[in-house]
C-alpha cells in the first residue's frame, strides 16, 4: 500500500529496517554495531522506562549505580560466566595517556561488580534482602547488528538481588518474571509466552533463566526480558556471606533480570503493518494528534480555533499533537501520522465546528470502521475510552496472530514445517546434544519450556525419551 | 556533637567523605576513580534529574541517546577540543577479541559524535533548531578524585542545539544558564553567580562559557553547571550545513550545557552541618519521618496506630517514611534521620495520641525552637507548608553566608586574603598569562564575570590596567 516502505510480505526484515529509521525512532551510527536512539524512538523508550520504573518501586527495590567498567579480572572469578560472555568484550587498555596495569572491560552485565559491593555492604540477615535495579548502558561486541534487537551498545536495566534463603531468591526471580508479564502484557500490549530457559540458553552463571518469549510477525520469536535465579554461584564467587539469625555464615542466594532496548524492536514487530508503526496507546509518544481540514480560506480561521481549543481540552491528560503545519495537506499529514503509529487522529474540519464534533480514526483500523464521529463535549473522556479501546484491541490482534501461529506438533517433521511460519509446542526431553542439533538440523531453538503445562508425559519429539514436559520451539532473533 | 563525624570547622574535606559514605550517598568502587552511587544518593540524584528534565522539556527540549564510544579521529577534528581532553580519555583497543583499526575513545562530552549526527539531520533552515538533550554517563581519566565532585566515571546530562542564527545560539546558551540558575535556587535552595567563564577556565572548543558558581560552606567554589556557545567551530568542523530561506548555504550555530552528579556534592557541602546532611525539601528523598515513641508496652499499640494513620493520611502528597522499627529507641532513629538530613521529623507519642497533635521538629533548625506542635487534622497541609518554610530557611541562609564571605576588594593583598575564607569581587582585565600567574601565586582562579555588573570601570586588581567588568575570584573544587 504505502509506497514508502517495503511490504512485510514481501521482506520483513527490509521492512524493519526501513520504518525504524523513516518513523525517526533510530539511526546508525559511525561506531561499527552502535546505534543513536532518535527522539522519537527515546520518549518511546522513556514511557518503557518509567512503566517497568514504577512496579519495580511498587516491588520494593530501590535505584542505584554501578561503575561501567569493569578489572578483567572479576569476570574470571565465576567461571562459566567469563566463558559466556569473554568473546563479546569491548576492553579498556589506556587511560590519561598510560596503559593501564589491568585492562578494564566495559560492562556487559554487572553481576561481578555489583557482587563485589554487595559482599562489602552485606555482613548480617538483618542487611537482607538487598533489591537494587540500575538503569544503564551495556556493551556486547556483536557481529551482527540490527536496530534495537541486537547493538553493540544498548540500554536497559538490570536488577540484582540478594537473599538469606533459596526459597526467597526463587520467589524473587519469579516476581520480577511476572512484573515482565505484566509489563508486556497490559503495557506493550504484547503477548508473551512465560517459561524457564534450556540449559544450552540460559545466562552464562545462572542455575535457573526464565524467559519472556514474544512471537513478531513473521513468526520468529523475540526474548524480550529475563529473570536469573543464580543459585549462590555468584555468592561463592564473590564471597557474599551473611551471618543467620543463629550466628552461622551463609553464602547469600541471588538474582538478577533485565529488559533492554530491544523492547522498542518487539513492540515495531509485534504491532506495525504496511503503513508504518502501531503504537500501542499506554506507550505510544503521542497518544492522539489533531489535524484541522479546511478547503476554503474563510473556513480556515474557525477551523484552527477549534483545533486549538481542542487540544487545550485534551492536554492536561492525553498526550497530544496539535499538527497546524500550513505547507502541508490533510493527507500527507494523515500518512505521517500513520507511519509514525500515533493511535489516534482526531480530524476537525468546518462540518465539525459548526456540528460541535470531531471525527476519531484509529490507526488500527484503517478505512471507515475504524471512524467515530463524537461530540466535542466530554473529548478528553471519549478520547480516553478510545484509547483503552485500540490497547485492548491491538492486544487481542497479536494474541490471535500467535495462537494461530503456534501448532502443537507430535514428530520432527511437523516440528520442521511449523517452525517455518511460527512455533511448535512438543514434548521435550532433550539435553544440550539435542539442542545443539535441532539448532543446526532446522535453525530454530528451545524458547522456553511454559509455566504454564498441561501435566502428564508423552513422547519427546526429537528423541522419543518419555518427557514430563512441553516445550516452544521457534526460530529466533 | 556528633562524635560519629569530624567537625566540619575540624576538617571540612573529611567531614565531606565521611558525610558522603555514612549517609549511605556513595561508595568507593574496586575500579580507580569511580563511584558506586548509593540507593539514597541516586534517588536525590533522580530528583534532580526530573526536576532539570522537567525545565528541558518546557523549554521544548527532548531527549536522544548517542553512543558511549567515538572514534579517535573526530575529536582530532576540532584543535581545541582534543587538546583539552586529550590527557583525559579512556580508549578502547580491543573488541570482541580482536584489536580494533582505529581506537575508540569513551566519550568524555559528546559534541563531536554529535556534530557527526546533526551534519546528516540538518539539510535545510526547517529542520533547526535542533533542541536535543541526553541524559549518559561520561569518563573524564582523573588523577585526584573526589565522591560526586571528581569522578573518572560520571552521569550527567548534556544538551546539544543547532540553530540558524548566531543570535538565536547565544540566546540558548543563556536560556538555560537561566535554567540552571532557577533549578539551583528553587529546588536545590543552593544561591549560585551566573557569569561568563574567563579566556582560560572555558570549554575547549566553545567561543564562550557560563557558568553558576556556588560557595561551599568551607568558602570554596563548586562550579554547579555550564553552558558554552559553540560558535561555528564544531559546525565547520562537522560540517553542519543548511540551506537558509534564501537558498544559501550557511553554517549552523551550535550550543552545548551541562549539569552533572557533582550537584549532589553541591547540596551536601552547601548545606550539610555538623550532625550530617541538611536536604533541601524539593529534592530530598525522603521529605518527613514518622517516629512513634512510647515508654510503656501499653502505650505501643495505639501509637502504632495514629502512626500508620497519619503515614497513610501524608504518602500521596509527601515522601514520607515511617520509622516502626522496634529494636531501636527513638533517640537513636532521631539522630539517624538527621544525619541522612531528613528535613522534617514527625514525632508521635502517647500524649499526641491523647490531644490528637503531632510534633513537628525541623532538621535545619535542631532544639526546641524548630519544634511545633500541629493537630493531625489537616497535617498534610500543615506539613506541606512547614517544608516550603524550610525550603526558603535553608536559602536564605546559604545566601546569607555567601554574601558574608564575598569581600569587594582593591589590592591584590585585599585579595589574598578574602580567598582564604570566600570570594573575592574585584575589577579585572586580565588576560590568560595573568590569570596563570594568579592561580600559580594564590590557588585561586577567576571564577566567572557576573552577568550583573555595576556598570563603569576601575583599576585592574591584579594589572592596574582600566578594567570595564568586576570578576569573582576563589579557590575551586
Amino acid at each position: 500500500m504505502a509506497d514508502f516502505l517495503t511490504a512485510q510480505s514481501e521482506d520483513f526484515s527490509k521492512w524493519y529496517n526501513e520504518i525504524v529509521q523513516k518513523a525517526d525512532l533510530a539511526d546508525y551510527s559511525p561506531v561499527r554495531g552502535c546505534m543513536v536512539i532518535k527522539p522519537y524512538g527515546y520518549t518511546l523508550w522513556e514511557r518503557i522506562r518509567d512503566e517497568l520504573d514504577r512496579r519495580f518501586k511498587e516491588t520494593g527495590h530501590v535505584n542505584a549505580y554501578f561503575p561501567l567498567f569493569i578489572p578483567m579480572s572479576f569476570l574470571q572469578k565465576e567461571a562459566e560466566h567469563v566463558e559466556g560472555f569473554s568473546p563479546e568484550l569491548a576492553v579498556v587498555t589506556h587511560g590519561g595517556g598510560e596503559e593501564l596495569e589491568e585492562p578494564l572491560v566495559v560492562r556487559p552485565t554487572s553481576e561481578t561488580i555489583i557482587g563485589h559491593m554487595y559482599a562489602k555492604w552485606i555482613q548480617s540477615y538483618r542487611d537482607l534482602p538487598v533489591l537494587i535495579n540500575q538503569w544503564a548502558n551495556v556493551v556486547r561486541w556483536e557481529l551482527r547488528t540490527r536496530l534495537f534487537l541486537r547493538t553493540t551498545e544498548f540500554l536497559w536495566q538490570e536488577g540484582h538481588t540478594a537473599h538469606a534463603t533459596e526459597t526467597e531468591a526463587q520467589e524473587e526471580t519469579l516476581r520480577m518474571l511476572d512484573v515482565y508479564t505484566d509489563f508486556a502484557v497490559n503495557e506493550a500490549a504484547i503477548p508473551v509466552l512465560p517459561g524457564r530457559k534450556s540449559e544450552s540458553e540460559k545466562f552464562a552463571g545462572a542455575v535457573a533463566s526464565y524467559t519472556i518469549e514474544a512471537m513478531m510477525k513473521d513468526g520468529k520469536a523475540l526474548q524480550s526480558g529475563t529473570s536469573h535465579f543464580l543459585g549462590q554461584n555468584f555468592a561463592k564467587a564473590f564471597d557474599i556471606k551473611f551471618l543467620d539469625e543463629g550466628n552461622v555464615q551463609q553464602y547469600a542466594w541471588t538474582t538478577s533480570w533485565g529488559v533492554s532496548t530491544r523492547m522498542v524492536g518487539a513492540v515495531v514487530m509485534t504491532h506495525g503493518d504496511d503503513q508504518g508503526l502501531v503504537l500501542p496507546p499506554r506507550l505510544a509518544p503521542i497518544q492522539a494528534v489533531i489535524v484541522p481540514i479546511w478547503r476554503k480560506d474563510q473556513e480556515r480561521a474557525a477551523v484552527l480555533e477549534a483545533a486549538r481549543a481542542l487540544y487545550q481540552q485534551l492536554a492536561p491528560t492525553v498526550r497530544v499533537k496539535l499538527d497546524d503545519r500550513d505547507e502541508l495537506s490533510p493527507g500527507w499529514k494523515f500518512n505521517d501520522w500513520e507511519m509514525r503509529g500515533v493511535p489516534l487522529r482526531i480530524e476537525v474540519g468546518p462540518r465539525d465546528v459548526a456540528q460541535q464534533t470531531v471525527m476519531l480514526a484509529r490507526r488500527d483500523m484503517p478505512g471507515r470502521e475504524g471512524k467515530t464521529s463524537v461530540a466535542q463535549a466530554g473529548l478528553p473522556q471519549s478520547v480516553a475510552e478510545m484509547l483503552a479501546t485500540v490497547q485492548q484491541a491491538i492486544y487481542q490482534k497479536a494474541l490471535a496472530f500467535r495462537e494461530s501461529h503456534i501448532a502443537d506438533v507430535q514428530t520432527y517433521d511437523e516440528l520442521k514445517e511449523a517452525i517455518q511460519t511460527g512455533f511448535a509446542r512438543a514434548w521435550w526431553a532433550g539435553g544440550r546434544e539435542d539442542e545443539a542439533r535441532l539448532k543446526e538440523e532446522t535453525k530454530a531453538t528451545v524458547r522456553c519450556i511454559p509455566m504454564e503445562q498441561p501435566g502428564g508425559s508423552g513422547p519427546c519429539v526429537l528423541t522419543g525419551k518419555e518427557a514430563q514436559e512441553i516445550a516452544i520451539f521457534g526460530r529466533a532473533y
